[in-house]
């Protein structure tokens, strides 16, 4: 049992065991299909409406090259742990909801969606009958050989080296690419963490200042920070006029119930929902009397995106002021309602931290050190300091 | 005003006058975001799920492209027609409804896209007073430099070596790939017609097989064309539940217009729907009582497609005829009932029909030829009878 | 023993084996890093400097992929048949001698490249202690299983696979890109011989194709063809002044022992030979006092070509004497030497001849037909008659 | 008059004047068709065998895609000035002798390629009766247009774009690609001066990123160190021979003159020099009685280079001496001559120095700020200080 899928960033997967299959054919890993990796920045990258669905087989791709690699190498890894180790990779976005990161902490507050995701797994795995023990242990980094874990979840893992991949293909950002084929070649296993070769340093670098662009460039793109935005306001103001009765959840739309305030997740119909449930009811909340919730839906879906600006300090208090006073006279809303057309906020991201998860280079003297901490290091103490900018965002 | 959109097919996109702007930031154009090139082609090549909006924009890029060439040439184009044919170029699809081709002909009957696209500049024409009157004497082939009209649609337009292109770049089929960049450099105008020069020649038998190629291999695979009907299917279905009361149409629901049996297309609804309207009701129609309309619903959504033979001749109608008893019996529905997860049907492509829209190759003594008609040609008169294969589905 | 060499057509190449080690390292295969593949097509596509060295270790690359993916559909390939079918790719072109075809039967009269690869692996056989036996067996079709054989040299050689792929990557031509890796998983071994899956077709006939342009529009560019003749005409000059004692052989300049008219190859001085040793010879001659040699030698080394006309017709007998008279009186020469500046010859190609070495299709069914038999095939008999095309050359 | 080259970096590139097609029709011009890019490097990487020609025809085409940038960003730069920015650029590199760097203060002492360059553009303006005029002006820096000299020769020029892009591709090491593309966009001109838009900040951080990659990956990979080395002393080994009389120059052989220590330049007998010479003679040398010559041209011939060691500290001076004796006593030789088989050197390079040559950031309020002085800059002046690492050579 053999299959290959066409990939436009690999060239093709091959699937070739029957778990993978069963997994890929559950409705709830076909769900990732309606899913987009970047959400709204389709908005400024009209190339970037790739899924879930891919992003998860390009890392599951991904992960069978490095164990690959590694096994070449001679590193002992059984069958078992391959397999579940892909399997892992394969479930790692299985807990997103619609639009991602996007809506990660508006939908469902205090869960994360690797938490989610963590759910689903204990889930398949009943629905399984245990094929995923081995996969759950990997996952929540329980297992002995960490390197197992790290290739899952890190700094070097198979999940970044696939989204900046991918990210950089469908948006065209061509600066974005990564040598994730030199990369792999130069992982190595050293007392079971996973640590680069000596003569990866340079592409190391590479792939820190790529993902440093992306972020700047793409993911943290000021209009695309505007769209989240709007769309996180929207769903805000859903929430409080469901609260105050203004906006009647509809029973057959499964969305309303995370509208509501659910008390404890309700798993099976949050695997219900994908971006065409926010996407829907945008479309109808044009229709709804509430000014504010018809207003920001309608310029979303037709693209009549806030005006932002960003930079490195905050904006004052006055400007704020003033222009909420003119949005609500505008709009014929309250001041109060008006802050969800101007606000402002951060938007923060460090480039290298090594305190969180260090990427280590194995030297071939047996030393190890981390990559700022190599000779004529690029990548410096203090790019591991977030950097915050401040967005100001009003309508036009 | 000069703008640069990032494109993972030609690197960048400039946009440079008002009035595409304009057309770009239409709620009509930007529809085509939530309308897919593919339809459910993206259900075999997870890849290919680029948008409407995405290759129009493309075809407007390599209409400028094609236009630049040919005035290099000494070919005279006015400022005022380069501007036409780029907004005809852009708004050639604009007429296209949910999951394009795939419901063409479903939800209204009786007009092509085309047309559709035609009612639709004639509006955006009043609304932009007029700029539009050049676009649409192009677009309906009555001005006199033909070839304005033929570089939008003919056998050598852009938007085909656009979707071509684009299609192949997405779904990774690198077979597909066309030289579009060396057929362009090869266009020429002679007598108001457009036509490749003689060194044209293999670029554009390459190009014909690349279509020949992608016509079979991605856009009537066959499990594209399962997913196709049965997507038909369920429209079709649930028309008739419309039509006898059993599925209750909700007014917020602007699809649900269309299958009502609509006797005049209301543009301003139309210009309302997009993939996600399709999807929602989908999801929604899993949980109607109609057991044909929720299972097809269902195994849609879920990927559950059916199975598909493919072949040279039809089927025989014992085969189908005990198939669909089976079906009967297991889904405890009528037999003709049944017929809507057992059926069969046809689908033809011919690779090149000269009658259809001549390829014209001008040699350098002057002479025109067809390019089934030059020196050794491959693509004969045999591959212009179009090929008809038969297909016939059933659940696995 | 793993080494990994960049290859910007595959990525990375990987050799682990120390007998292909020994192969690369030894000096006759290093030779061939100084025969360029494309021999003069650089003077008209600048980025065609690639080496028979390069295109070799491609080769190489693909018949390991080839033979990784046959194992896996369950083909029976020892270690040792690996080996052997991939030293013996890597060695197929190393009896190509300075500019490869273009001098192919002027350095060295009645020896094919081939010919001289299999003296050379004998040669080699014995420096190896008989590694190379099964090589040997296989490269000359006397191994049973000939599937192996027909991946070195076929109508689907990884040979080929590789100059198209390779050849269209570094010219520039992107018509000419084939899908190799698909065809790659396409192979299959039916009864010992080498076949294609019958959803292979479209990409063999892609491949056709690709193969077809390629011959026309690059290794048979009229500019190309021109520079070879011109190169083929110095050579041949040479041979008359050597023979005639005008031109003096220097002792040690290898190269002249092949203008003195061998009797038998001397293998050890063919081996010293390469493209430089030809470029020197030029840059002097250049200066030597007979006209029809150092004018040629100049114009060459400046490409001021000879000028060319390619047709489907002879040309006249009486334009080339008017030609020839012309030249003779502008030079100072006799009418018989201006033959070396005014002369024609044909060029010819075919697209697919089945009776040469068919390409078989393995159907589900078990049947097998060859390409030009399926069904609505685009490769049609009539492509099987090689085309001729008459080429006319003249001082400009 | 407009003909159309094809790239496989740029696809193609258009040449449309007639003073252009003088310069490329050019012996001296053709002759960089025979000196690789790379020198030796594609020993280590063999697809890096493209050409100065190709370089240059490519850094012709970006000053062409930079020209139309600025002057549609509003920038005066008239016709002459772009024809001689482009020729000026054309022509940069045309001072290279054989195996460029690698050879170049070893076979002409006290002249650098700029200046060999200058020289023969003074050269080419006379035969072209002063159409280099303005060319000459702006190569030089003397035009007060500072930013057309910019482009030839500064931070940002297209030389390095070029020559980064080319060779990141030619070698196949794709983490060195910058995105020239996107670079092009972003510049501007600001008092005279070369600029980058604020919004190219990532992507100028990532061009000196994969610079640096480039350098320590490729250009100075210590196995192409250890080749060049070899290369530098076969020459000076030949030099002192022909001086000690041992060698004796062959007088139709030009290099030889460089061989005995030329006075002054002949300008004529160097534009006859490419890398076939040098090849030639190593060929030759091979046979020399002198061991140290005829080991050492064997050898890099062969490919059988020097071991070599890199680090960031000298090695021991114990070390060296032992070696060299070991050396001497199993070739035969002295232990001065030794020393041409043992020996020790440093490779440096500087990820960026703004003393040298600023790159200029343009803010959208009108400040000027170098790369490495902006918010959370990733180029800290820790970078601008050389790197120098110690090499150690010697047989294997």
């Amino acid at each position: 049992m053999r299959k290959i899928i066409n990939d436009p960033v690999y060239g093709f997967i091959t699937i070739d065991h029957p778990l993978i299959f069963s997994i890929l054919n559950h409705p709830w890993y076909q769900r990732l299909r309606r899913i987009q990796q970047m959400a709204l920045a389709s908005l400024v990258y009209p190339g970037a409406v790739h899924t879930r669905f891919h992003h998860s087989l390009g890392a599951y791709h991904l992960m069978h090259c490095a164990l690959t690699e590694l096994r070449n190498k001679g590193v002992d890894i059984s069958p078992e742990e391959e397999l579940a180790a892909k399997v892992g990779i394969l479930l790692h976005d299985i807990g997103h909801g619609p639009f991602s990161h996007a809506l990660e902490h508006v939908l469902i507050e205090g869960a994360s969606h690797e938490s989610i995701s963590r759910m689903i797994m204990q889930r398949l795995n009943e629905d399984f009958n245990g094929s995923l023990d081995l996969t759950i242990l990997i996952f929540n980094g329980q297992y002995p050989k960490r390197f197992l874990h790290q290739l899952i979840s890190g700094q070097l893992d198979v999940d970044r080296m696939d989204y900046l991949t991918r990210d950089s293909f469908f948006t065209g950002v061509s600066e974005g690419v990564i040598g994730y084929d030199r990369i792999l070649k130069m992982l190595t296993v050293h007392e079971g963490e996973l640590m680069v070769e000596e003569k990866g340093i340079y592409s190391i670098e590479k792939f820190l200042v790529a993902r440093r662009l992306m972020y700047w460039q793409v993911y943290l793109h000021k209009t695309v920070l505007s769209a989240e935005q709007m769309l996180v306001r929207i769903l805000t103001r859903a929430k409080e006029l469901v609260a105050s009765g203004a906006l009647r959840p509809d029973p057959e739309v499964p969305l309303y119930g995370f509208l509501e305030g659910m008390k404890t997740l309700d798993l099976d119909r949050f695997c219900r929902l994908d971006d065409s449930d926010v996407e829907g009811l945008l479309k109808r909340w044009r229709f709804h009397p509430d000014r504010v919730l018809s207003t920001l839906s309608s310029w979303l879906i037709d693209r009549r995106l806030l005006k932002i600006r960003l930079g490195a300090s905050p904006y004052g208090v006055t400007e704020l002021g003033e222009m909420k006073e003119a949005v609500a006279r505008n709009l014929g809303i309250t001041e109060r309602e008006a802050g969800f057309f101007v606000f402002e906020g951060t938007a923060s991201n460090s480039t290298y931290d090594a305190r969180d998860e260090m990427i280590r280079v194995l030297f071939k003297t047996g030393e190890v050190r981390d990559i700022s901490g190599v000779d004529n290091a690029l990548i410096h103490q203090t790019l591991a300091t977030p950097v915050k900018k401040f967005y100001f965002c009003y309508p036009r």
